[in-house]
């Protein structure tokens, strides 16, 4: 599947030993792609070179090029100036003009790249290419990761068949707007340059950009969402289907973040209903999944739901009214239109929040959209892999 | 000092024991009084209850009625209607309009009061006042402290002698607008309400509305500056010195009070400056003062400084640039101007992360103003406190 995109993948052979670190992946010459980043003010170069370069239409070969390891962010002029050499270095080697080249550094911030170690690296990437697979793709971009995330899957269109891949490394730094650190997904389905960037940015707005681990963006958030334009098929007729399994591939992506966000022994599911908009509802679920007090209670195995409405009520949305407000703790109704229910034991909260993934449900009076928002508890093991990352 | 004030305190028998868990303060005749309350859009019946009377004028003694343990929040009508019959009954108790006296109750959210309890506790204070001490107070408020928290200072104006007395509780749940989740302040200057409310608001900005813990503000947030109006002096003239006390006493309170933030191994100073308000100064530095990855590098001493200017970067502030951003990490400059100080060494950051308290600045080119911000580290400890703070 997915014939027309060569993968390679390269040891710098220096951070994570003989692991793979390195990775260049090229699409042929119909490819197109887009891009979502980082909303962080502060972006790393690779992100600033990107954002220049990813409107721009040439139609040769597309390539990505990634590091693990050192993200290449808070380098001044010097991390800009090293990024556009091995830019300039793989245009030679792979006979591509640099602009259809962006670069992806995820890892450290603040040191500068080891570009002799990654010009050889990178060398070798493209010898390699069309020798790796996506398992070593996936394992390549990974920094304090415990495991690989990779989503295939399949969907007819008519007699056609379309293929979706998606890679995705991140497990800390996570929060919208651009949730993971990297991902890439890939599909053969022909789309318009329009139909693309559209379809990405409303997937994400519900995938990627609804995750969250411990409320820092990081400088180097990039999402790609690229197709080889292969198969042809009629994408009004089918708009909702090829919607559906695009996002779902990005779901499953976003969720494999969160569970192995750092120290996660939980999945926090938090549903908010029944304010004006999409965006209220997400800000208020989005505060629920931020409170360090709500995900170490997760940890802790601790219904303790106060906590809960603390930080909901902490989201400055003015239309919160607690008098409206009803809580579920799994199906266990807490509170009911401000008050407490009866019915309520902390016996039943505890069944609950003893789960490996635990739903919150947060209603304002009659519901007309929701927003769902996944994070992960806090745990010591958090602070653990946290207070010594570095060293 | 402050004789025109009474102080009287009980124990419950409850949740911590004999120890003391309820007080009532009551300042004679004439005394005036301010009051900041949570921002957070779910208050606790208590706030809501003092929301209502703290406007009120009655030339009548003020009391303070103070309950540890239970916060009386999330309890619905029936909640508020629990608040109010206590006020009633410590209303005829003590012959002062029950409009004169302000409830104010701090712990655990969801439960309902055991009034009966409260009723007779509350009895017992009534019948102490006058016969408990400052740190009486100070005790009998505290919930998940490990220590009391009292500031006294006395300061001439002229011939004058003015007393001022802070009291605090509070060690988690507690962010801006609102820090600490209860204060008491008195003093003996007579000052007119509109000067007291102005002080109070100005001064609390800059202490405890700039304190973070975990980014969380409770539904119980209070805070009260009053005074007894014994000592007469020319408000004006004095007004600098009169401010710089008054804010010395708030300040050493919110110092205290991150010092004791639930499992805190050290006091994190943010300043930030050379943007074009205090505002957006303060929410850069807010934003890394709220950083769990800031917080656990900082319990970690790992002087990862990439993370800060990722938080700082995440504030979400317009005129936020990273070419013109400074940083140093005490007296060691970092970056200058977005770009790697030749001179920083990573020793050099961590002999200044090892230290009790970790001075952190953030400068955007030349300084008119600047925000300082006070956080505490996050450690495993503060987990094991959160994860079963109920049981």
């Amino acid at each position: 599947m997915l014939k027309n995109i060569k993968i390679g993948c390269a040891s710098t052979a220096t951070k994570y030993g003989t692991r793979l670190d390195t990775a260049i992946v090229k699409l042929e010459k119909n490819a197109i792609w887009s891009g979502l980043f980082t909303s962080n003010k502060f972006k790393s170069a690779p992100v600033e070179i990107c954002l220049e370069k990813i409107n721009k239409n040439i139609s040769e070969p597309k390539v990505l090029m990634i590091n693990a390891g050192n993200a290449n962010a808070a380098t001044g002029k010097r991390g800009k100036k090293d990024s556009e050499n091995l830019i300039e270095e793989v245009s030679s080697l792979l006979d591509v003009s640099g602009d259809n080249i962006l670069p992806f550094s995820t890892g450290v911030v603040g040191e500068l790249l080891d570009t002799t170690k990654l010009s050889q690296a990178f060398k070798r990437c493209t010898d390699q290419l069309g020798k790796n697979s996506w398992k070593d793709f996936a394992n390549a971009i990974m920094t304090t990761d415990t495991k690989h995330k990779i989503v295939k899957r399949e969907f007819a269109l008519g007699n056609q068949k379309v293929n979706v891949i998606g890679v995705a490394k991140g497990v800390g730094m996570i929060e919208p707007n651009m949730a993971t650190t990297l991902s890439f997904v890939f599909t053969d389905l022909k789309l318009s340059k329009i139909q693309l960037k559209k379809l990405h940015k409303d997937i994400c707005d519900h995938t990627f950009n609804a995750i969250s681990i411990d409320g820092d963006q990081s400088p180097s958030d990039s999402s790609i969402f690229a197709t080889t334009s292969e198969k042809k098929s009629d994408i009004k007729k089918y708009h909702k289907k090829i919607k559906n399994n695009f996002l779902e591939v990005f779901r499953e992506l976003a969720e494999k973040l969160v569970l192995d966000g750092e120290g996660a022994t939980k999945l926090i599911k938090i549903r908010v209903s029944g304010l004006s908009s999409y965006r209220a509802s997400k800000k208020v679920a989005l505060k629920v999944a931020n409170s360090p007090l709500v995900k170490t209670a997760a940890y802790g195995e601790d219904p303790n739901w106060g906590r809960i409405i603390t930080a909901a009520g902490n989201a400055g949305v003015n239309e919160f009214d607690m008098k409206k407000l009803s809580l579920k703790i799994g199906n266990y109704p807490v509170l009911i239109n401000g008050n407490l229910s009866l019915k309520y034991s902390e016996a039943k909260g505890k069944k609950e929040f003893r789960k490996k993934i635990i739903n919150i449900e947060i209603k304002f009076g009659k519901a007309k959209q929701s927003a769902l928002v996944m994070t992960s508890d806090l745990s010591p093991e958090y602070i653990s892999i946290n207070s010594d990352y570095r060293s």
